[in-house]
């Protein structure tokens, strides 16, 4: 990303207040107030308020050391300090090209009052649609290496709000959500039911996962999460019933310690959104710009991209990632038994190879090209793959041209099935190879329990082993998208090469277990996507009868899959389902070729979690925009205005709709594409079927070329 | 090492005995005999005789499983086979160039009576000098992946003997030596009082460490250790103060199990090594017998060496191993502040090398020399050293250059601070350095606790990591010196690049700490080098006055200094002491420069655990002699055959002797040097000083060459 831009206005208020330990100190952006106060105990409080509406009422702050004394009660105010700051910058990729960080600051310097007289430091950056605060540790004498054994944080709620959660799981996010008042909570409810899940470890039961997404009774909506995770473990909260209270609870790492902390140091910044429109959520940058700027200087080379793969073929059992079924059984030359349903063969990757070039796909992914896939999974096993080592029947020196050769670049595919100490062995090698044969990017993988056994994959060092991997492959200038690990808190702003992550419950539950509800998707933006960008491989176009397993679908329109490419922002977008799917709908196909994955604008048009989503979005470098509309279980008729198309301009709008008849459940395949004139002042009626969506591309009207109605 | 060389004989004796379940099954091996059989609940059960007199009693025998059904009883056997071998190999390097391997092996096949039914195999092997005994998980349906979450092995001892042990700590082995009966066990008294090791986890308060040597009221020597410690976690003893029996416990990882296994696979071999004479078990072979032959097909570029390095004078406080006194605190170019006490210096280093080029030393090693040095310590930090990137004061380039032009190799050192994750992430960057500079070893360091957290020096990963690292070294051909590992089990044998390690007290505790008392070097022989070569550092010359706490010294006087180089076998050996101190004791010093480090035969002279050791061993490919001779805290008169000698043949006899009033507490420093012609029939007397010793080489004489008074 680029550096800061413009530095419009920065005024410092500095107040020696040591003599003012109870006063309220305060800041405020719009109609976002946050105060911060000493209780009699000395303990740091404060309180968040939306236009007059209490947020978040008056919670403690604080940091508890192993051995030590702890930052939670008996300190004093050394020092406040104040800054406005209002700038620019523009990301690598993103939904906007320019984003503007404005906010005000707050610096807190606290010192205990009793010996050792440690410093802490609590920095708030108060935003109009929120606030973020962190804790510092100064350089100081008698506080360096220490160890973090709890975080002392709350978010004291106001009510009983409707909130849409996860369980508070150390290993996984791929529950699908629960919509309940935050009394309601039962994670292991939750988790005992989530069979499809195969690591399930957690052990609070009224534990949730951020991004908590939240709708008060008085009509707020409140998103808590985190910024910058970076050196620390991931934070989860506690729901006390009796008082809304949520406290902050970490991921243990093996011996129960939560973070290895060297001063100076920050931790990652506790977020909470807030607003009376649920769309000002998800247009919210302020996750973002609590990030640092790229420490990446030269990132002409991070693109991004669609990608098709050989990938859901195995998601619905047609073809298998393993070569052979054993692999302790080989065969009189000592070699692994050919199972004849290995789906990364040189022949079948051709295929896709064929189909990327032959419709503007940029990539091709290739999982189970690899050797280690007989007994990846399940038995916690140190050594598990090589990843530079092809099955017999890949022949990567041949793939590797023909791809060339077709002008499109083959994704590496590094599955470490958990075992993160090995594939840190192999990282040298493995990202040599990638540069050898010219791969841009790599999907990695974490399924299963972690190695070192006892972490993880949300604890400081699996945190800490994400950014290493990030850091490895932007020297050999590779592309990340990264599965199975700790959902995104913006860290794409300082590593643009992190271009996505699973994180969530993905489409492929669709393909190997009940799939995920019709909500699902008008629930992820406000939740999992809060973070960063989601591979959620979309673009399933044969929605029912892909499975051998009785009963199994999408539970979507296949307009609702083509309108998750809008309004499930992803640099990175799998074009996920067979090709001989796609080669069976090329009419709707085409919005999926033409639909981009990087731009210069969005607008939230219209948004109610659990219920529907409508985003449109301007395209990098064009003209050109695009709209999707996602729907839960029930149709739904709505009128968008086009005010976001230049004004006086003539586009041609290409409707993909739910046909009439269209039904996730009985009837998902059945679309309309209808072609019109529009402009800024129409009013485009959409009809989205239960489960149902609606795509639209809007390209400026080129006279000549083509006939078209106007829109009515 | 070579491959076999002679198989002289082979005969398997099978027999079914499904029908004989309560038969005891024997094997035996001249005065060695094996009991082995079933008891009326189906568990394993065995004992050994020596010579008629009872070593083990009848002990069970038994694995494990974690949530599983455990391999403890109920078993029935299937199949048992007998074989007898015997050979000879050749090692790499080591005390003798031929050793022979003869044994008489039981296999015992095992079922369980009821589902499911699984396999497993105990094999023994019957040495005239004790036996080993292994566990194996044959290919069978339904036992795949699984884990050790126990392992019921006993060694059931007849009588409360007298034992030489050390607590039974998961992190290390650098305890002083008890000598108690079996029943005044007292982990914990000792762990306690053992201030001078920083980290110390010994959670049983009845656990002593094996190499376990003891001796019986009826005169036996009996050792219990382990061979061939791969893919396992290290074995403990549990003292039963009551019965005598002692209980395998095996080192936990983070989660608390024991092992991660794969069928097929074998555990490690369990050893107890038995004669009515002390010096049968130092010349035992058993347990490099029990290893597997070297993995490594070309090892011409393994060589053993002598080696002095910058090292002792910051053990004992004279300069630093860090550059910077603090890493935290720079100067205005934001560079370290020097300390002024940095021993790894340019100037320094080159003092060592023109020492070691002056008087036929072959290496030199550095510590210091990497940046990392100011907080490595004690802070469980996961990047601590950079393995490739020299402090300012040390010029890699022109020492390398230096050396090199007289002939000197540079010994590389990778401390790891215990952070052995962050340590296999560099490896492959910091073995291309060795070999960019030539560097033909490396002594690696674990000092601290270990990262992964949670777990042990001592546990199955790091006891794959130690392998993983000479298996990297192997590629690179390094060979590999390694501290604060587990404690050795034979592997040489099979990585013949492992040249030593430290896992036991070494001479540097005599640096920093209290010291190791005089019988320490008696007792090290019968326990810690049973599993292999110890880099112990001998050779120190300055004996009192080196540091600056009052009253530390070392325990010995300067003629025990030079018998350790033959009664503590390495083929490292380090010349520890610093330059100006050898430079005091020419004539001394040439007992160093003449031993060698690697031999054609050795003969235990005669030996008593925790009294006196005397050992003779004839150079490699020469046909010079060398003897040692050590006492404990008593002053020791001892007479010894030559007739080790060749028989009529003329050797000077080259005597350096504690002089008449040296003793190790008040007048170390005084030795003699005293020359005269022997041969096979003379008889040597020698006097030991109070914590004494004698270093003794015999040259065959050459007429003509020097006059010398006939021994008398």
């Amino acid at each position: 990303m680029k550096k800061l831009l413009i530095f419009l206005w920065m005024i410092t208020v500095a107040g020696n207040v040591i003599a003012q330990q109870n006063k309220i100190i305060e800041a405020s952006m719009d109609k976002v107030k946050l105060k911060f106060m000493l209780d009699p105990e000395g303990r740091a409080c404060y309180a968040v308020s939306f236009a007059g509406k209490a947020v978040i009422a008056n919670s403690h702050l604080g940091i508890d050391l192993l051995n030590d004394t702890a930052f939670d009660q008996q300190l004093e105010i050394i020092k406040t300090e104040t800054t406005q700051v209002d700038e620019q910058w523009h990301p690598v990729w993103g939904e906007l090209s320019t984003i503007r960080n404005k906010y005000e600051q707050l610096v807190v310097q606290l010192r205990q009052k009793n010996s050792p007289n440690r410093l802490i430091n609590i920095i708030f950056r108060v935003f109009e649609d929120g606030l973020g605060f962190r804790y510092e540790f100064p350089k100081q004498p008698g506080l360096r290496y220490f160890i973090v054994s709890d975080e002392r944080t709350e978010f004291h709620l106001t009510g009983d709000h409707k909130t849409f959660w996860i369980p508070a799981d150390y290993d996984t996010n791929e529950y699908k959500y629960t919509t309940s008042k935050l009394t309601e909570v039962d994670s292991w409810k939750v988790t005992k039911a989530a069979t499809d899940i195969a690591v399930r470890v957690a052990p609070d039961q009224q534990g949730v996962q951020t991004p908590l997404m939240m709708k008060s009774a008085d009509g707020l909506y409140i998103n808590i999460h985190e910024a910058a995770l970076q050196d620390y473990s991931a934070m989860q909260l506690h729901v006390d019933k009796n008082t809304f209270n949520l406290t902050v609870s970490l991921v243990p790492d093996a011996v129960g310690n939560k973070a290895y902390l060297v001063a100076p140091c920050k931790t990652p910044w506790r977020t909470i959104l807030v607003s009376d429109h649920a769309a000002d959520l998800l247009a919210s940058k302020t996750i973002l710009n609590l990030n640092e700027p790229s420490v990446i200087e030269n990132t002409s080379w991070i693109k991004p991209m669609k990608f098709v793969g050989v990938w859901w073929e195995m998601q619905t059992g047609k073809s298998t990632w393993s070569y052979a079924n054993r692999s302790d059984t080989l065969n009189a030359k000592g070699q692994l038994i050919p199972n004849g349903t290995h789906g990364a063969n040189t022949a079948n990757v051709k295929r896709y190879i064929d189909f990327a070039a032959a419709h503007g796909v940029q990539g091709v992914l290739v999982e189970g090209w690899n050797i280690g896939w007989e007994d990846w999974f399940g038995n916690w096993k140190e050594k598990v793959f090589d990843f530079v080592k092809a099955y017999p029947d890949y022949d990567v020196d041949e793939v590797t041209a023909y791809a060339a050769s077709k002008g499109v670049k083959m994704i590496m595919h590094n599955e470490t099935s958990g075992a993160a100490t090995d594939y840190e062995r192999q990282l040298d090698t493995a990202y040599r190879f990638m540069n050898k044969f010219g791969f841009p990017a790599v999907k990695t993988g974490y399924v299963g329990k972690i190695i070192p056994r006892g972490e993880h994959h949300d604890g400081q060092w699996m945190v800490d082993h994400y950014i290493r991997v990030l850091e490895k492959a932007a020297e050999h200038q590779v592309m990340v998208d990264v599965h199975e690990a700790v959902r995104p808190t913006g860290l794409h702003r300082t590593y643009p090469n992190f271009m996505a992550s699973e994180a969530g419950r993905g489409n492929e539950y669709n393909a190997f277990s009940d799939g995920n509800p019709p909500e699902h998707e008008t629930i992820l933006p406000f939740t999992r996507l809060m973070g960063g960008p989601m591979d959620y491989t979309p673009g399933i176009f044969k929605l029912k009868g892909y499975s051998s397993v009785s009963g199994r679908q999408v539970h979507t329109t296949l307009a609702k899959q083509l309108a998750l490419y809008v309004t499930l922002y992803s640099p990175v977008q799998m074009v996920a389902d067979q090709v001989e799917n796609y080669d069976a709908h090329m009419d709707a196909f085409q919005f999926i070729k033409d639909v981009p994955v990087d731009w210069d604008d969005t607008k939230i048009v219209e948004a109610e979690p659990g219920d529907y989503i409508t985003i449109a979005r301007k395209e990098k470098g064009k003209d050109n925009w695009f709209l999707g509309a996602v729907t839960d279980e029930n149709a739904r008729k709505t009128k968008i205005g086009l005010n976001f198309l230049d004004k006086g301009r003539k586009y041609v709008a290409t409707v993909y709709a739910d046909a009439e008849y269209a039904d996730w459940q009985e009837n998902p395949e059945a679309y309309t594409i209808h072609q019109y004139i529009v402009t800024s002042v129409t009013k485009l009626k959409l009809n989205l079927a239960k489960g149902g969506g609606a795509a639209v591309s809007f390209m400026p009207f080129v006279k000549g070329v083509g006939t078209f109605k106007k829109y009515k």
